[in-house]
């Protein structure tokens, strides 16, 4: 039985027009366009439409940790806060943590994500039973060995990727056999990469190269190509952002976690998206940066370019909103991120009396400048609505669930 | 007739307590205390109670040109879209434009601002019928005739300053003249200060000496001492910070408007502090940056130091939030921006099951890295209640009227 979604007078680039969603595709565009019988119906005359996020690099079950150990040193932070707490997780936490992080997800217009942490299977039923999109990747470190038990279980919406923690954290065997892997089961290559001043000059050290050239030196980019995900990819040298580029990479840019933790701000945004990699935004974990909200990500991110490039015109809202949407999607390999027939209907509805929206000279403008998710009402993935009048369902068991397991961690 | 509030079991410092409010006053904080006879009754047991926000720049009728030419070079976006809409405004769109801040204002926990515009009789109305305080400077260029005519009137929670826009459109006569009549009548002076590299080196080129330095040669530093209000004050020497400090001055960090302006991102927070400045935050307008959320600012101002300085320990949450409440406050000459008996009652209260409060290991961590205002539920200022469940009295009249008169200038 097909089901339709009419949703009438939506602003769009500019213009009110209908939109026709039919099951989980956007199948018509078109002011005159007449209702089909049997839609689901949204009066679209207080919004205007945009595409959903892809938020492109998270640890879901961390949003538990939230707050934990702000404002102190490195090593006292892992130490004191984050290990001993991670040490605490069990299935049930991660099961509620993911629940949690997937709500807020939801609240700020996100409609898949792209994770790395562990639980793996307690993780897909909590994505599955929210109703969004992930990408959850096992976390591998030394030579890999959790390969040998990996057997995921299909979930609505779930599909699955390998992880390897990072350079320095797991052996050249183990990144080669995580690449193996992956091409043989046709899965993405998630790993942290070139986040911190000390990550490249410890690879130099060690390995007498940059991160990305060991990757390259080892074959993992030659055989991942469009299939690596590289988190962070802060401080590049030039021929590492030719590397990426000819390999057609995904690099992901997570500008609040490289402020608080002091990463830094230099992300190289245009160099990396005209070298021909495919530049994506996330915000990492909620222990790293405390939020899961990809529009606060995609302001910071285009503020950050203007701000250290010294130029107003650096990384406009447009090509922001695309790194921030499409190419996240287009990453999970998912036909999403644009508001057109043919497409994934994952979008969101914003509304328009929300203050940060009058006046509305630019819809978009005022989406990525002025805004923030608690003007996002209506928030539809993969053709279903998940969250309309900014309800979503069970809030409040997700909630009390959250703060009984987070509360276990501390205590 | 004196009147009370009484907040029961709200979240203060990681504690449960009451609050009573006698007028404009905070009189009694203490998980003891009784509710007086006759008071006004929230239940704290939902919310975590904070000082409300003093933003230290701002001009508020600008925010009837929110998102007019973003991403545009300086040039195209001055002359092109700012001036001409500017010359546009009238004393409606004004008083419209005010109501449109003071509202965006209250909804992200604001209840003071210091502002530099014109046409300040609608103003002070408009801040007036709002229900929270400004600081109103009387923008002043060339030799600052403007001040032959200046007759403020009284209005309630409102005060005048003097506000020579900038040492390169306002004359040294002018920029004197200024220091002469604020201190005859007891005014603070606020003025742009150090906001680009262009405005450093035109004054070397002009003057022979740095943005401070000339406000020193010329004895306005002397004259105004803490009364000096410099916003921006981004691109400083060790020299000017040393003047800036040792005459007791405050300077407003604006981090969005400095980011999205391509101004700069080295704000020398801590090196001021020690100097002896009064560190205090703003937004800018909304042609600048584009909105007036003073929780934004701070958050960004917190991951700026962090990112730049390479530091995860810089800038604390606590340092933050007393720049964008308590040092702003004593800026504006009002003893308020702490939550302590015998302070003005300017404070909010944040709803704890905002998804950024969950879970709640550090109250004030979510407030400044997790949380948007929308976790804002409650805003009280000078004792009244201004929102209430996020609601502000005649929102839907002033969003019509804003739209109304933003839609005049550009048509």
């Amino acid at each position: 039985m097909v089901s339709h979604l009419f949703i009438e007078g939506v602003l769009l680039d500019g213009q009110r027009t209908n939109v026709i969603v039919t099951d989980n595709i956007i199948t018509g565009i078109g002011s005159e366009l007449p209702m089909p019988v049997g839609s689901t119906y949204i009066d679209g005359s207080q919004y205007a439409a945009f595409p959903s996020f892809a938020n492109m690099h998270t640890h879901a079950p961390m949003t538990l940790l939230r707050g934990l150990g702000d404002d102190t040193p490195l090593d006292e932070w892992l130490n004191k806060w984050i290990w001993p707490t991670e040490k605490r997780l069990n299935p049930d936490s991660i099961y509620w943590g993911t629940r949690l992080a997937c709500l807020e997800m939801i609240k700020s217009g996100t409609t898949a994500f792209n994770d790395m942490y562990f639980f793996l299977p307690e993780m897909a039923k909590a994505v599955s039973d929210s109703g969004i999109r992930a990408q959850l990747g096992l976390n591998l470190f030394g030579d890999g060995d959790e390969l040998d038990l990996f057997n995921p279980e299909p979930y609505p919406n779930v599909t699955y990727s390998i992880a390897p923690h990072a350079i320095y954290t797991v052996t050249k065997r183990g990144l080669t056999r995580a690449a193996e892997y992956c091409s043989h089961h046709g899965l993405a290559y998630h790993i942290h990469m070139a986040e911190t001043l000390k990550e490249v000059s410890d690879c130099q050290s060690q390995h007498g190269c940059r991160p990305y050239e060991l990757l390259d030196r080892i074959g993992v980019l030659d055989t991942m190509g469009e299939k690596l995900i590289g988190a962070h990819s802060l401080h590049l040298s030039e021929h590492e952002i030719e590397l990426i580029g000819r390999h057609g990479c995904t690099v992901v840019h997570n500008p609040n976690s490289n402020l608080k933790l002091g990463s830094g701000y230099r992300f190289l945004f245009s160099e990396l998206a005209a070298a021909g990699a495919n530049v994506t935004i996330g915000t990492d974990g909620c222990a790293s940066s405390n939020n899961l909200d990809m529009l606060e990500a995609a302001k910071t991110a285009a503020l950050l370019q203007k701000g250290w490039r010294q130029s107003p015109t650096a990384s406009p809202a447009r090509d922001i909103m695309q790194a921030a949407t499409e190419n996240g999607f287009r990453a999970l390999g998912l036909k999403a991120g644009r508001i057109a027939e043919g497409w994934l209907a994952d979008m969101i509805l914003v509304d328009l009396d929300n203050v940060a929206f009058v006046p509305c000279h630019n819809a978009l403008s005022n989406l990525v400048y002025a805004a923030h998710s608690d003007a996002i009402d209506t928030v539809i993935c993969n053709g279903k609505i998940v969250m309309r009048n900014r309800q979503v369902a069970n809030e409040a068991e997700i909630v009390a669930n959250a703060r009984k397991y987070a509360k276990d961690l501390v205590e």
